[in-house]
Parts: structure tokens; sequence; C-alpha cells
């Protein structure tokens, strides 16, 4: 099985920027991790980061297309305002799965909306880092229930 | 007398994504029924997509310029989100006219107001892919009634 | 095939009533039009104006029975306050199009909304008298691509 | 390390109660499931159930003084409603993580917000079952990493 | 000292679009008054154009990285919109000011809120093209006080 | 005792329009039933429907002086925009009892409120034609109880 | 000079409905104050009344045919429910005046705006009966007034 | 057959609490009212009172379980705040019915929406006490036609 | 009998101040206007006008001791944010009337609502400077009809 | 006299719980310092806390058969969501003071509204512990000055 | 310690105006009472009264500078409209407390909110002129307390 | 040319008043400052001061025919809820320029909205003291370039 984990915007840039909101870690310390958690739960990852809501929208609308099972997505920003990311999760084809490093209902009254969350399985959020692999576990749980059905 | 026809994010996956809400046809077939249309009615056409709403910005903002006198467009989810979209079409200098496959009103209340119509000429939804037909006779009608002016 | 074509409130009057939004030609002028378009599009049509909701409640709710096979409706004022005309086009048992000479999205805020539109096919608006011409063609669309089904 | 699992009002009827929103297994089946992976991460688990909301509260309030290190609260309907909750939560001096077994924001709009997860470490929603197992996990992790520092 | 200077979408149109609202100077003729002020006030700039929101967050993420001490944006449509600019400039590292052409103020509702301003030094809005170089001596004058400390 | 039962727009097509939102029976039955009923607990009934809002404020103004004691009322789509009909009911001088075949607040958001029943004496909902006896039975009751006082 | 006079729904029954809101004085009375002063004033006068929206909206619209030179109207509930009436009003070519018998302003929260006052000259309220002839004081002097120019 | 009668908070005070509002009567008296109706229609009645959310949600859920029918229920106070009793009734796998001494619409804005009724077959709200008999009737009158499909 | 007319704020410039709204007549001109139209209607006028709340709170507040049987007020902007002066009209102890030069209701929305109003007999709006003479009449029948009583 | 002093929901665990916002004193220091000043004042008090609304509710309802003349009550959470107390409230026959240990209105925005304070004499808030001894000198204040009444 | 007490706008006239609402107590009688009070509690006070929200203002900016400890204030209706009364509390350097002398929230929605208590350190309401002295004891109550730290 | 410079409400207690939010430097020196740099760009510039709304509306009153040709203004407080200011600066008949020492946007929501901006030429916030200079150079850009035309 072969997931695609996709990051938003302004993700390249964890480590350097806002320490105390999203943690220390790099986007490729995240990537590293997940691989081997990959590893060892038995499924390929690819990830990939993009600044730019028409390039996410491309690739959610090709991961099936490119035999992909489910998509891990952090949307960062574009959670709050991309209707266009909710049309082509929605579209997809395959379950995905949405993460965030913060607890973003901790925050201002505008993180507390997520357009994207209703068209996805599920939701994780506030574990930092850890979040996209505790969202891995939770994805890869639905893809095995519903594949046994 | 050539019009462009700009269809925005998601469109080039139609056929495959949601057939229940879009419709099975695909984007290409409702670009040659237009071809098709627009050979009937005597004005040439061209069409592009992106999914990128600074690409759709740029192309409004370059139409007069590159010749056009009319812009059909489907600005999908945009709609509801892009400012930036309607900056671009009110400051366009040609006419543009509004179209969507699904009848908006009729699905999420995020999707009962559009930030660019009230810079169009007018709006045409819910016919499906006749949508874009019709919408272009109504630029068609448009256009001509205000050049005997 | 038989259609029936409603005009609601304050759509007698026009030519006479705020010509720059409305447009200069007469209802009958609209009426006529139609229904050179009908034939040649091959379609009968009968054409009504009413000021009084509970009159187009009516006409609506015996369309069917009457032989009509669909409504081409402006509901004008009545679009933005009446659950009635709602109700009755949602109860009609026969598709409805909903037609507005003007773009009511770039006048004042409470025409933005529309109670009638949910329960039709679609909408066209802002092509002056020609948005019925418009609208009959996406009518008729409807219906003949339905009846294939 | 001992953690308290908090399962809030209607869930001891899990199973037999809408099972198309909330899965046909019991709440005796996520508690057992939830032992076995306890025992796998070496941590001690209680699980309680209520219906009375200031039955939830005392219990979160007598956790810490109990020897719990940390709250696993599935608060069910009392999320959207409760200030005693979120007070006692926020003043408990162990940090707690949220779970919900359906995907909240794809529901009635008032299941979108939250009252308790501003003052929880995280959120995990919408695995069914498996979110007890998932927010676990996110707990755990919560609680080592701030114990090494 | 260098700084760099943002101009958000539409804006390489400026002088063609919309001359009642953003004045019929173009951008190349502001850059130019720019450097001549950046000169006279011992300031290197360097100015780019985006329409895409996605790479305005990407010149902003690396800024600092390369060199720049402060960013003078005007973010146009995305103003209103972009949760990703405000996430940018919030994490950049390095202070900005936003201004603006017209008095977005005495214009549409939409343009009322600003999700960037306030992780911005402060604001200028409302002197056509001369609202860059005022944003310029206050981005200058925050930079040298904060210095001084 | 003389009681009048009034039928709102939209309701003189009961059986043919939507029968899962209305039920199957006609207009004609239900009045039959009412009738029936009203002959075993001795009060005299008269039924009126109209699609048109003034008429029913008419005959409400007249009631009390054609010698009715009391109103009967499904004002149908009027009930959540009606002043008219409630200023009509306030100042009949006799009651009125409020009632609804469907469940409407387990419907569209705007069937929620009720303009009219702040000024009924009470509201019957949810249980099809039967809404009708069982409203009639409260009618009565009221004027029972207050006529012994 | 010839003005009419158009009462709303409910007022027919003026002096019976609710006396401490709407005074003790019937509409005959009422319309006999007014033709003394309209003699008194030099002013033929027409009063009207109906319950029907629509009926009100035909004889604004044929008011300027029929010579009449302005409109003094009580709208009553339709002046909150009724862009018909509006639109009515703003078509008619000639000006009219807003009376209201009661302080709409100290009643309830739906009878705060007025949907017609807009497109009308002003408005007067409050007076009672005399908020009639105080208004037919105010149409004569704005017509008087703008003749002059 | 066999119904559960569960009167919400503050419901054991009837009599005392504000008669004004909610008439003399006891709550004794109106279990009394209720049995004779019932021995009258042939169904078995079992009333109960509680001011604790939490107990109500419980007796609810064991309902059907228990051998009860259908539910009549007040929920008085907790018909505006409780989520939990709407989770509850909505699973509860057997049909109820509310009801409220008073016109809640008439009364504080608060009091005008109720979250319960929406998952319930339908609502009978100011007849005082008389409220329970209609809405047993209403119950009743459910349960047999549902019986007979 | 002896009335006060308080002018609001910036009405000491009309005539210079935006005549396209107010009109080209100053305060003088509409005080002398005032006072010849008091006596023909035989009443005693004091005209007073400030720009500081305070100070109109407390003419309004010793209008009653020095002698005033009425109240002419123009609150101007204070209408729509003066709580002050809404009490102090609520307790002075004598009648008030509200007017307004221009039609507010076809201004910016914060001008359609007035703190004052609900607390006055009456208002007058929408003509010019006469809105005075026809609120001074409506004030002077409005104390002859109580006074009378 | 004697008073009833109640506790809500958390306050149970006031010294241990957020000391930083609630002080550092816990509730049986409160109820010893009130029990001193009862004493002093010649008031008779009974204190007691429950974290079940219900509870609350009962205490309340019985508190005047029980022989109580006032109730001094800090509701906590239950302030901002508990229609059931405010109800109990003000169905008790006893009047009764609302105390808050915190400035709730320099808090979050779900704690500026009250539910009970509109059925309570008054108010006292901020004051941390000392609240409970001010509130109870109000309390005394009403219950003196209207028994002399 | 020497404490300013400030009386807003409508209050010099207390005992004359609306007795029902304020009680029937004069403003001299109620500085009376707290000068009694002030010299029990060992305090020297100095009261003042303006209707000028300006000139409230500039007393509270000088207070410290001439010598007051803290601030007893009934800010009436600037309470709900002032920013700038505000911003004077907050940058006053001493403590304030907040009265009322009535119960505020039972009273009309806009009297609800208070744009000063969250500057200050606590409120008093409902308690009629008693609000006062018990506000006083309040603010004594604070200054002792954090004297003490 | 001769300008007037205005501070609203608390600015006179600069420095000594948060001067976390708004910076250490008194009012004199920020006059000085100003006063330097009109003579530095050939302006005659007068400052003065008031925290009483209606003495600030007469002084903008009254500017234009002191001879001063544009207006430079911080309103404070009065910002956010003076329609006075609003008025006085849109009958000004010179132009005016607002300007904030802090970043308003960045603070409590009830300051991110301006009465005044709307009528200016523009706005300048953030900058402390220097948003003065800001401005003031903003304001003679402004009037330069609008006495060429």
């Amino acid at each position: 099985m072969k997931l695609i984990v996709l990051h938003g915007p302004n993700l390249g840039r964890l480590g350097q920027r806002e320490p105390g909101v999203y943690g220390s870690g790099t986007l490729a310390q995240i990537n590293e991790r997940l691989q081997e958690l990959g590893a060892e739960l038995d499924v390929e990852l690819e990830c990939r980061q993009s600044d730019v809501e028409g390039e996410l929208v491309g690739w959610i609308g090709q991961a099936a297309a490119e035999g992909f099972s489910g998509i891990l997505i952090n949307p960062a920003a574009y959670t709050h305002t991309s209707v266009a990311l909710r049309d082509a999760l929605s579209g997809a084809g395959i379950p995905a799965v949405e993460v965030h490093l913060s607890n973003t209902h901790a925050r201002e009254a505008f993180r507390h909306n997520s357009l994207t969350v209703p068209v996805c399985v599920g939701q994780v959020l506030g574990f930092g880092a850890e979040s996209y692999a505790i969202g891995l576990r939770g994805l890869l749980s639905h893809l095995r229930s519903t594949q046994q059905v």
C-alpha cells in the first residue's frame, strides 16, 4: 500500500518559524520519522510540500491515478480558507486524514473552522510533530477496516 | 470575435470527480461542444484550465491585451473565496459571464455567495455542461447589444 | 411540449419602470420574443403575469394538471421573500428555471438570496430581456436530457 | 503510569444506539481494546462512564489526587454545551486528550464547536472506536515528551 | 540595509486597471519612485510582484535568509482572504509594513478586514502610489528605533 | 359553538404534493375527518383554504363578527414570513391554535421560526393530518377552560 | 393636484382591533379627517385599503398613469416584509411618504426595519391617526418644493 | 402498550412555582389526569420526574429495553440547552413526543429554539396541563398509524 | 405652552455642510421658520444647539423644571450612538418628538437604528428643514390630545 | 433569618484549581469567613456545594419550604449555560444574589453572558473570596429594605 | 486613604427620574450615605458628577496625580458606549470598581454589555443606592489586600 | 499652508498612560517633533487636544473657516464610537488623515472598525509617535497632488 503525505503552506520552514507554536523539528525530520513508522507499519509513503493552493489541489486530484490509496494532509492555513482543497479532497476517490501540529482550537477564532475536515475521514490535532504519526495510524486503521468490508 | 473560456480548480478532472454532482462528461467534451457552438455562432474560442488562483488572475488580466472581447468563466471553488479573481474581472476591461455546472444554491451554505458575480454581466447555473453553452449565448447577446450602442 | 412562463410582481410595468435597471422593453415584447423562440425550438408557451403571490402559487400548483411540462419563472421581488412560492415550485411535479433581468447580486444585499432557486433546476440572471430566452434554452435542454433517461 | 478514561453521556449504550453513526461495537469492547493497548504501551487504565455532567466534573477534579497522570475523554454531547467540564479540565492539573467516535464536523452545525478542546492537549476524531486507541497514543506521547523536559 | 518590496495580485496591471480607484501610474513607476527614495534614505530595495498567493508566501519565508531586514507589502486582494500570507508574515522573523493604494475602508465591506495587518508593524492606506513611500519611511523608522534598543 | 378552520397556501393540493413530507391524504379528507370529530365534540366547523395571504388576513379579521369563537389555522409557508397574518391573529379578538402537518423543526432552518405562534394559544406539529384533530382538541380545551373563568 | 392614500393589511378593522396600540378611531374617520385637511390644503385625495400585497402593488404601479402626483401610504405589516411594495414604490415615478400609527421602534424587533422607507421621501410615525395628517403635509411640502425647482 | 412519561427540571414544584406562567395544578394532578386518559385510550403509563439531565438521559436510553413503546416528554429547561437529551432521544429506538405547558415562543428568545424537537415525532405546546393529554393522543396516533404500516 | 427645540452635533454648520444631503438653509433660518409656525400655532419655542452630548443631556434633564411642556429634538449623529440621550429623554417627564432632515434609512446602515426613538412619542424624517415644522405639529397634536384625556 | 449559600461546579476544589484565576483560599475558608460575617450581621447561613446542575436546581426549589429567606449563589460554569437554574431561581419565591470570584467580563467571551442574573436581585463579581461577603451584605440590605415595605 | 466617586450622565437627577427603575433617593443622599460609610471605614471620599463623557475621562486621567488611591464609578449610560472611559480607566494607574443602581442584565439588551468592566477590579449591580456602599467595601477590600502584597 | 492637528481623548496623558501600548513620549514631545517636521516641509501647524467629543466636532467644523487646509487627527477612542466626528469630518470641506499610535488591528475586536476612516483620505497606524510624522507627509502629498489638478 502506498500513501501520499501532503504538507501545506509555510510548512517548508518548520523549525525556523515560530518554534513556540509549531515545535523545533524540521519538515525533513517529520518526513523521516514518518518513513520509519511507515516501514514499521508496512506502508510506502511519499511526502510533498507546497505553498501553492492549486499545486496541492493538483496533487490530490491525481493521487488515485498515481496509485495512492490514501492521503495524510496538513493543509495548514488553507484549512480555513480553501474551498478548492475541499473540493479536491471530496472528489479524490480515496480517503484522507487531516492533521495539525498545534491545537488550532486554542488559537485565533479564524482557526476554529475547517473547510476540509468534513470531507475527510477524521482529524488529529495538537500533538506537534507526533500528530502526523498518530494520523497515519488512523488512516491505516480506516483503510484496513474498510477493505475488510 | 475571439472569446476566452476559463475553467477553475478541479475542473480538469471532470467526469472522474463526483459525477453525481458534476455530470459524467469530461472537460475535453465540454470544450469540444463549445467549439462547435462557437463555430455555429461565428465566434472563436480559446479554452484554458488552471487549479492556481494566481494563474487565472493573470490570464484575466492579459485577456484584453491578447485580443479577447469577452470572458466565459467557471471559477469553481474560487467563486466563493477569491477577492483576487473579483479584482481581476472587475479590472479586465472586457465583460465576463459566470457559469456553474451545479445549482450552487441547492448545496452547502458556503456555496451560496459569489464574490465574482457582482462584477460580471450575469450568471448561469444548474444546467450541467449545458451551462457553458447557455452562458456563451448570454455573453454574445450582451456583447452584440452593447456594440450596437 | 407546452411550457408555462410566469412573470412576478411589478413586471407588468416593464419599460415604464426604472429602465436603467430593467431595460426599456415591455413585457409584451418579451413575450413576443419568447413565442418566436418557442416556435423555433418547437415548444408551445403560455405567458402569465401577476402581482399577487397567491395567484402565482395557484398557477404553479395547477401547471402539471393543465398539461405543462416545465415552468420558466421570474419571481421578481418574491424571489427574496416567498416561502409559499418555493413550496409551490418544490411540489409542482415539473421542473422550473428561474430568470432575472438584472444582476441581482450587484444590487442591494437583500436581493442576494433566493428562496426559490434551491428548488429549481437552475438560474439565469443579468442579461436583461435576453435572460428569458437563455433560460428557456436551459429549461428545454434539461427537459430533453432527462426525458432521454 | 496510570491514566483515566472517561466516557460521557449516552456512551453506555454504544452498539445499540445509532450504529450507522457510532459503530456497532459496545463500550465494553472499546474498554477491552484499550486495556490491551495499555498493556502493550505499559500504562494502566481505569475506564468510567457517566450520563451526569456533574459526576464527570467530579471525577476530573479528583483525578490528579487519585494518582492519574492524564485524562482520555470523550465528552460526547457535553463537548458542545458544558462550561463546567471545560473548567474541570482546565483546573485538573494533568493533561487531557479529547476523542470522538464520529467526525463531528461532518454533522449538525451545533457539533462543530467544542468548549472543551481549547483546554486539552489535542483532539482525535472520526476513526470510530479506533479514535480512543489513537488518542491514547497521543496522550502518552505528550506525557513522555513533557516529562523529558 | 536591504528591504524587500512585495506587490500582490493584479498589481502588475496598475495604470491600465480601474485608474479611478488605483491611480494611473504603473507598477514600474512606483518601483522607480521607491528606488529613488531608497537611495535618498540609504536603503537598498528589491521589488517583486506575483499573482500567486503561494509564491508570495515563499518569498516572505525566505526573505530573512536572503538577507532582507524588513518587508514592505501590498497584499492587495489577499489582504482579506489569506491566512497563508498572515502565517508567512508572522513567521518571517523580520518586521513588515502593509500598504494599500486605495482607502479600503471606504469601499466594499469585505475590504474592511485585514488578515495580515495584525502581524505587521503598521499600515498605511489611501494615499495612492504615495502609500508605498510613506510606508517605507514607517518601516525604516521602526527598524532604526528597534535597532537602537 | 362555531369554529373556523383555515388552510394556508399550497394546502389545496395536499395528496398530490410531496406526499413523503405532507402525507397522501387530501384536504377534503382532512376536512371530513375534522367535521366528524367536530360532531363528536359538539362544535360546528367551517373550513376554508386560500393561497392568498391577504384573503386569509381578511377571513381572520371578520371571524369574530361572523360568529366564530376560535380559529384553527395551518398558515403553511406564511408561518415564516407573514407579519400581516400575525397582526390579523393578534387583533382577531378570538383565540387561535396553529397546526402543522410536518415537524417543521426537522426541516430547513427558515422553517424553524414562526411569526404567528407567539400570538396564538398554542401549537401542534408533526402528526400529519392528525395534527388538525389534536389541535382542535387543544383549542376546545382552551375555550372551555377560559369560559369557566 | 390629486394624491392617492393607501392603507395596508388589517387597517380596514381599525377601531375594533387592538385599540391600545392603534387607537379607537375607524379608518372611515381617518379618511374623513384627511379629506377635510385635503380641502383645506387644496389637494384632492383618493383613499383605498387592501389586505392583498399584490393589489397594493398594482395600485402603486398605476397611480401615475391615473393622474396622481404623490402617494401617502401606511404599508402596515408589509412595511417589514414586502420587497414587492418597495419595488413598486421605487418604480412608481411619483414620490411617496410612509406613515405609521404606532411608534414601530418601541415595539417588537421585527418592526424596526422598513423595506419601503428607503425608496420614500420620508416617514412619519407614532402620532396615531394624526400621523396621516402630518405625513400629508410633508408630502405636499415635498411636492411643492420640488415643483419650484 | 406501555408508554413512559418524563418530566424535566423544576416540574416537581408545579403549582407552587410561577402559577401565572405554568398554571396552578400540581404534577401529581397532571399524572392522575394522564392515567385516566391512558385507561380510556387503553395504554399503560409510567410517570417519572428528574431535575438531573443525566438521569433523564439514562431513563430514555433504557426505555425500549424496559418495554416502553413510546416517550411523552416535557424536557422543560433542558429543551433549550441539552444536546445530551437530544442524542438520547435520537438513539432511543422508540418515538417521542415533546410537550410544553406554556407557549415557549411567546416568552424569552432563548426559549424559541428546541434542541430536542427535531428528533421527536412532533410537539404540542401552550395548552397548560392539557398539553400532556393532547400530546399523548398524538403519540398514540403516531404509534398506531406506523404499526399498521 | 412653552416647548424646547434641541439641535444636536454639527447642526450649527447647516447650509455650509454637505448641502446635497442636508439642504442649503442655515440653522438660523430653521429656527426663524419654527418661531413663525410657533406663533401661528400659539406656542412659545426656545431653540438651542450643542455639539456636546452631555450638554444636550443636561438641557433635557432640566427642561421640565424650566417649564417646558415638550421637546422637539434632532439628535443628529447621537441618534445612533447615545444611550445617555435615550436615558435623558426617557427620564425627562415630558414628551419628545425626534426629527431628521435626511431620510436616514436611505443612507449608511449605521444610520438605520435609533437609540432615542423608542422613548419618544414619534419620529419625522426626510423632509429637509420642513421635518421640524411637521414634527412640531405632531408634538402639539400629541400634547393637546393627551391633555384632553 | 436563615439564608442558603450555594456553590456551583468545580468550587469544591478551590485553592488547588487555577489559583491565579480563583485565588488560593479553599471553599472551607470561604464558608468560615461567611459564617463569621453572618454571626456579625445576625443571620444564620447554610452552605452547600454541588457539581450537579440538577442537585442545585433541587436545593433552590426547596429552599423556601426549608425556611430560608434568601439565596446567595455562585453558579460558576452553570451561570453561562443553565436555563434550568434560571427557572429554579425565578420560581424560588425568595430573592437571590449572584456572586463570582473572578471578573468574568475580563475573561473568555462565553463568560460574559449570565442566564441567571436577570432573575436575581443583583450581582457582585471580581473581588475574589470577598465577593461572597459583599454579596451577602447586598442580599441582606435587599431583604431588610423590602421587608420594611 | 482618599478615593474618588464618579457619577455618570443623568445621575444628577436621581430621585426625580424614573423612580421605579432607579429608586427615589437623590444623588445628594447617596453621597451623604457614602461619606458616613467612608468615615466608618476610615477613608476620605470626594464625589463628582458629570453628564459629559470627556469630563469624566479627564477626572479619571488626573485622579492618581490628585492623590486618589481608587475609583468608585457608576458610568451609567456610558458603560455601554464609551471606549474613551474604558481607555481612561485602563490607563488610570489606580484600581476602579463599577457600580450600577439597577440590574442592567434584567433590562434592554444594549445594557447587557459593559465596555468598562473588563478594565475594572469588579462590579456590583442591582442593589439600588446600596450598590455604592457595597462597591466601596469591595474597592477597599481590594486595595487593602493588594497593599499587603 | 496651515494645518490643524487634533488629538482625541486620553492623549493628553501620553507617556504616563500604558507606555507598553502607546510609548513613553509625551504629547508635548509629539507636537514639538511635528512642528520641526512642519518647518522642514514648509507648513504651519496648530495642535489641540480634547477629551470632549463635542469640542473636537466643533474644531473640525470651524477649521476651514479658520483658514486651515487640512486635518491630521488621532481620534483615539472616538474612532470606534463617534458618528458625530465622522459627520464633522465628512462635512469639513477640507481633507483629513487619520493616525493611530498603536496597531489597532492587533488589539481588542472593538478597535478593528473605524467610523471615521471612510471619510478621511487615508490612515496611518502602528508606528508609535512616528505615525503622526508619516501621516503629515501623507496629508501634504495629498494636498499638493490635488492642488495640481
